[in-house]
C-alpha cells in the first residue's frame, strides 16, 4: 500500500475548550507474590480510585510493543501519543533531560564519564571508583571553569550522579555522528573521538580539544584523572503536543527526568514541587491553563525496584489519598495509569500490561475497582500505550471525524 | 522520521543462561460444533495443561491478521518470531521443505506437476489422473536417471505426493524470475519457460532443457507423459534465531515439513522421531543444549482435518499427558499454542484466534484451566503470533529494556 495511515500522527484534529488531566503513577502495573495472590494495585485499599473506575473506561496499556521493557522516556513518550519507536532520544540527550536542562533543536549531548587514568594514559577504572557525588560536583566544576572551546560554541556540563556526567554542545553546524572514546576495557589509553560523516568533523574536532584540556586539567588529580565520551546525540527537537494535538500542555512532576520529557514535547512546566502533596496544589493552581495537564507520582516505580511489594501497596494507596482533590478540579477526561510496570517481584521495569482509567461523560463502564483484573475485563481492550492520546482527545471531543 | 522500529525486528537483546520451550500442538484452535457446546480443547480433559495454565499469563494468538489462515510454513514462522508477511517462502522451497530437502541459499526450486500430454503436446490432464505414489515416484526416477543438465548445476527431484514434484537447482548465479509452464487449461501444449529478467535467463535455458528431455523420456508413457512447472522461488535464506535473537534453537518434529520451517531458522535437529513419544524423549536427552526448544504434535491437525471433533479431543488429551515429562525439563519459560485453528466442524485450517499459555516466574496468571474461555480473559490479550518470541524471550530475561 502506498499511503499508511498511521494513527496518532494523522489524527484530525477539531478545537474545544475541553481539559484533559493525565495521572500516571510511575511503573503502576505489577505481579502477584504466587500464582494465586493479588498485585500491588489489587492489593492497594484504593476507594477514590475505585470510585472513579466504576464510572470509567478500562483497559490494559501496552507500553510499546509485547514483550518489549520501556526506559521512562518512551513510555512517557507513548502517553503523550508520541510513538517511542519514532521519537527516538540518544542516551547523551535523555542524560540532559534527566538533570533538567532545557535541550533546544541541534544542541549536541554527550554523556562522559569520570574515569581514572595512570601517568601514561591508560584507564584503571572506567568509573573512577564510583566518586561520591560531591567529588563528582567539584570536578565538573573544574572543568568548566579550566576548558575553553572555540569561537561561537557554548559548552555545558552537568554532573548526573556518581561518575555520570552530561556535556552538552550548542552552536551552528554540530553534528552527532561521532564515535564513542570509551574503549569498554581497562588497561588501554581512551580512544580519539573520530568524525564518521563529513559533516560532523568540526563537533569531532571540538570534542577533541575538549577531552586534551580536560585530561591536562585533571592529571594531577589521584582519582579522577580523566574523561571517557559515549553516546553522542543530537537533539532535533519533537513536534508539540499544540503542533499535533491543537491543545498546550502543562506538566507537574517532582523529578526532572519527567519534566524533561515533558517539555520535550512543549509542556509548560509552572515548578518543581518536592512532595506528592505539592504536586498535586501545584497543579490545582495552574489548573484550566492549558488543555492538557499531566501530573507525575514517582513512588509506586521506585518502591517496586526496591522489590517491597507492601511498600509499592501503600505507596498506590498514598496516591488514591489524592485523587479527590484531582478530581474535583474539573477535567472533562481524567486518565489514570502508568508508564510501565514495575513489579515488586521483579524488581526491575517489566513489560506486562498497564491498567487504565479512563473516565469521561462518555465512558462506557464495566467494573468496579482500578485493578489489573477489572481493567482486563474493561471496554478499551489491551491497546498500544501510543494510541491513549487518541483516546483521551476523543472522550474530550477533540477528534474530528475521520472520513464524511 | 527515518528509522521505522518494527519489532520484533529491532528487539534489544540481553544475554542470558535462561531456556525457552516452545511446544506446538498443529492446528490446536477449534469451534464447537454448535453455539452451545465447548471447543475441542475446551471439551478434552488436561488437567495437566490446566495446571500449567493456573500458573501462565493467557491469552489468545492472531496467528497472521484478522481472519488469515496461515498454511503451516507462515504459522510457524510467525511463532518463532518472523512475521510471516515479510518473511516470504515461495511455494517451490516450501514444497522442497516439504520433503524435508535441506534448501540451501541461491537454490531455486519449483514445483512440476506430472501431467498427461497427447501426441501432439496438448495437455490431456493437468494432474495426470492424480498418479499412485507408487507410480509418482517410479517417473521421478526414471527423470533422475535420464536428465542430464549442463556443467556444474546440480539437480535434485523428489516425488511430493501424488502428481506433485518438487525440482531443486542448485549452481552460482541461478535465478528464479521465470514464467510458469502450466497454461492453466487443457487442450493446450505447455508454456515455455521464459526469462522474465536478464539475470534469469541461464535458469530459464536449464529448465527448457530439462523440460524437453523430460517430454522426450516420458513421450511413451501411458499416462504421465510430460512436466508442468510452477512457482519458481529462489531461497535466499533467513538470518537465524541467534542473529535475530541471540540464542539457538533445537527442533523436535516427527514430520520433516516441520523440521524443514525450524531448519529455516537456523535451528538444530537432532533426530526424526516416529512418534509423540519418541519426540518428547529426543528433546528430553537434548534439552539444555539450546537456548530455545521447539517441539511439534502433529495430531490435532491431522484430526481437526478429518472433520472428527471427539478424534481431535482424544488427541489433545494424548499430548496432554506428555506435558509433564516436558515441564520437568525446567524451562524458565514454557509457551504451548498451535500455529493455527483446524476446526473439526470445518475440517482445514482456519483464522481463529489460537489460545496460548505463558508459563514463567514472571507471568501473571488468570485462569485455572486452559482453553478458548480461559484464554481469551487472559492477561495477554489477543496479539499476533509475531510477537510470541518476543514475550518468550522478554519472560526468559533475554530483552533489554527500550530506551533510558
Amino acid at each position: 500500500m502506498e499511503h499508511q495511515v498511521e494513527f496518532p500522527d494523522d489524527l484530525a484534529i477539531r478545537d474545544a475548550e475541553t481539559t484533559i488531566l493525565l495521572i500516571v503513577m510511575d511503573g503502576l502495573g505489577g505481579l502477584p507474590m504466587d500464582p494465586t495472590g493479588g498485585t500491588e494495585l489489587e492489593v492497594a485499599r484504593t476507594p477514590n480510585l475505585d470510585e472513579l473506575a466504576s464510572r470509567s473506561s478500562l483497559g490494559m496499556l501496552l507500553p510499546v510493543a509485547p514483550g518489549v521493557t520501556p526506559g521512562s522516556g518512551p513510555g512517557h513518550l507513548a502517553l503523550f501519543g508520541y510513538d517511542p519507536t519514532q521519537y527516538l532520544i540518544g542516551r547523551g540527550a535523555l542524560s540532559a533531560l534527566g538533570v533538567g536542562f532545557d535541550l533546544a533543536s541541534g544542541d549536541v549531548a554527550v554523556r562522559l564519564n569520570l574515569a581514572s587514568l595512570d601517568e601514561r594514559d591508560r584507564i584503571t577504572d572506567r568509573r573512577a571508583g564510583r566518586p561520591s557525588d560531591a567529588e563528582g560536583r567539584r570536578i565538573v566544576e573544574r572543568l568548566r571553569e579550566g576548558v575553553e572551546l572555540d569561537g561561537d560554541v557554548e559548552m555545558f556540563l552537568m554532573h548526573e550522579k556518581e561518575h555520570r556526567v552530561v556535556l552538552v554542545l550548542r552552536g551552528s553546524d554540530l553534528d552527532a555522528d561521532i564515535t564513542d572514546t570509551d574503549p569498554q576495557a581497562t588497561g588501554v589509553p581512551p580512544l580519539v573521538p573520530e568524525a564518521l560523516s563529513p559533516g560532523s568533523k568540526r563537533t569531532a574536532d571540538l570534542m577533541r580539544s575538549f577531552l586534551t584540556q580536560a585530561r591536562d586539567l585533571l592529571r594531577q588529580e589521584e582519582i579522577i584523572s580523566g574523561l571517557l565520551a559515549r553516546g553522542f546525540a543530537r537533539y532535533e527537537g519533537f513536534p508539540s503536543l499544540r503542533e499535533r494535538f491543537g491543545l498546550g500542555g502543562l506538566a507537574v512532576a517532582g523529578y526532572p527526568m519527567y519534566r524533561g520529557v515533558a517539555r520535550l514535547v512543549g509542556m509548560e512546566i509552572p515548578g518543581a514541587p518536592s512532595s506528592d502533596e505539592e504536586a498535586v496544589e501545584l497543579m490545582a493552581s495552574c489548573f484550566g491553563t492549558a488543555g492538557f495537564h499531566f501530573i507525575h507520582f514517582k513512588a509506586p516505580d521506585a518502591r517496586g525496584e526496591d522489590r517491597d511489594f507492601d511498600a509499592k501497596v501503600a505507596a498506590i494507596e498514598a496516591i488514591d489519598i489524592r485523587i479527590p482533590r484531582l478530581v474535583e478540579l474539573g477535567a472533562n477526561v481524567i486518565a489514570v495509569t502508568g508508564d510501565h510496570s514495575t513489579p515488586a517481584k521483579m524488581g526491575v521495569h517489566s513489560w506486562h500490561h498497564v491498567p487504565v482509567v479512563l473516565a469521561s461523560d462518555s465512558a462506557r463502564p464495566t467494573g468496579v475497582s482500578f485493578s489489573e483484573a477489572e481493567c482486563r475485563r474493561g471496554d478499551l481492550g489491551a491497546f498500544e500505550g501510543k494510541h491513549l492520546m487518541s483516546l483521551m482527545l476523543a472522550h474530550a471531543g477533540r477528534l474530528a471525524k475521520f472520513g464524511a
